[in-house]
């Protein structure tokens, strides 16, 4: 896989910074996104200095996006809408892949149709190729680069080179991932979260996840 | 875990035969119901004959919710309610684990909340106890008493000893259970046959499957 330039936005959370690592480590130059560019710029030098590479910058959301050549939203359900709304202008022509997962920590409930990702692709129109991925990656693992990563990642979209192109970067990533159908589907992985809350509530875990089985690739 | 009389309600299909067969291996009576005596009994035939038992025997609907201790309802989705209706009178007290996934193999699409479990408790009253399992587990493979079964159920519920002995039956039939939450996120888990069924369509299998990981039990 060529090297990318990834914008990450909502990039100074948990996940977004995780996948950051794990992609400037694998070659790919990232851009942290934030609201706040001196955060994103925070971020970023932190990340570099734990990987002790130059491989991460931070800017505002919109030049982030303005700069990847693929974006990446990892911000919260309710910052999706906005996030969207600020950088449509200069999302055209690129993939977005949407990781958000309609699902509260505290009161984990599955959300209904449709998903968060039919949602942002209805908003950016189809001059934009939108995936669904990275829901419900373990974030607590995600920043630990030595462990190996429990879950894989079900990727939904309608196009199915820019799926293919995030399997590409989850693999990245370290993670094993499988092209799980249409967009619609996506909503399902979002409510996996919920599920995924309950077992490890249950189970007394952190690194709780889903992986596909009975499947050869 | 004591034997216990387990009746299966439309347990002429391929998922209910199959659990019926694994069932029986491990010890349990089994009594397959179906709308028509007849059919249920010539089923009942058929598992005894592979098995080399005396295992099971086979009934109407009604007659077999009411022997049995435990009720597993693995019918069509269009049937569920009917049946349901059809044998409400007999389920008072004991546990009824639905199966039900509204999904068409034709045209996988996740369904809407609320989850089939969650509209069987609502028909059903508190008096039954309904935990929801085995919606997608792949009847290809069940019905192979060789085959180990690559796919872990999602067992959901609101009674948590109820659950408990669904895990248990799980468990007998050869796969690993795990308490997913609530009877709510059975949403979830009927969507992921959806999911199965992409998969399998994309990768070519007939088995695929979800598991667990990161968590010990």
């Amino acid at each position: 896989m060529t090297n990318l330039s990834i914008a990450i936005l909502g990039g100074t959370g948990n996940e977004g910074s995780g996948l950051a690592l794990r992609w400037a480590r694998a070659g790919h130059r990232i851009i942290i996104g934030s609201r706040v560019a001196e955060r994103a710029a925070q971020t970023a030098a932190e990340l570099n200095a734990q990987l002790g590479l130059e491989a991460v910058c931070g800017l505002d959301n919109l030049s982030a996006a303005q700069e990847g050549d693929l974006v990446v939203l990892t911000v919260p359900a309710e910052a999706q809408r906005p996030t969207l709304e600020s950088v449509r202008a200069v999302l055209s022509g690129k993939i977005l892949v949407d990781a958000t997962a309609r699902v509260a920590a505290k009161d984990p409930r599955p959300p209904q149709s449709p998903a968060a990702a039919r949602t942002a692709q209805d908003l950016l129109g189809p001059a934009v190729r939108v995936v669904a991925a990275f829901q419900n990656v373990p974030a607590f693992s995600l920043k630990k680069l030595d462990v190996e990563l429990a879950s894989d990642v079900l990727v939904c979209g309608d196009d199915a080179d820019a799926k293919q192109q995030v399997i590409q970067l989850a693999a990245a990533a370290g993670m094993q991932a499988y092209d799980a159908g249409g967009l619609d589907n996506a909503v399902v992985v979002e409510g996996l979260t919920a599920l995924i809350i309950s077992l490890n509530k249950k189970y007394k875990s952190r690194t709780g996840g889903i992986r596909v089985s009975g499947i050869s690739r």
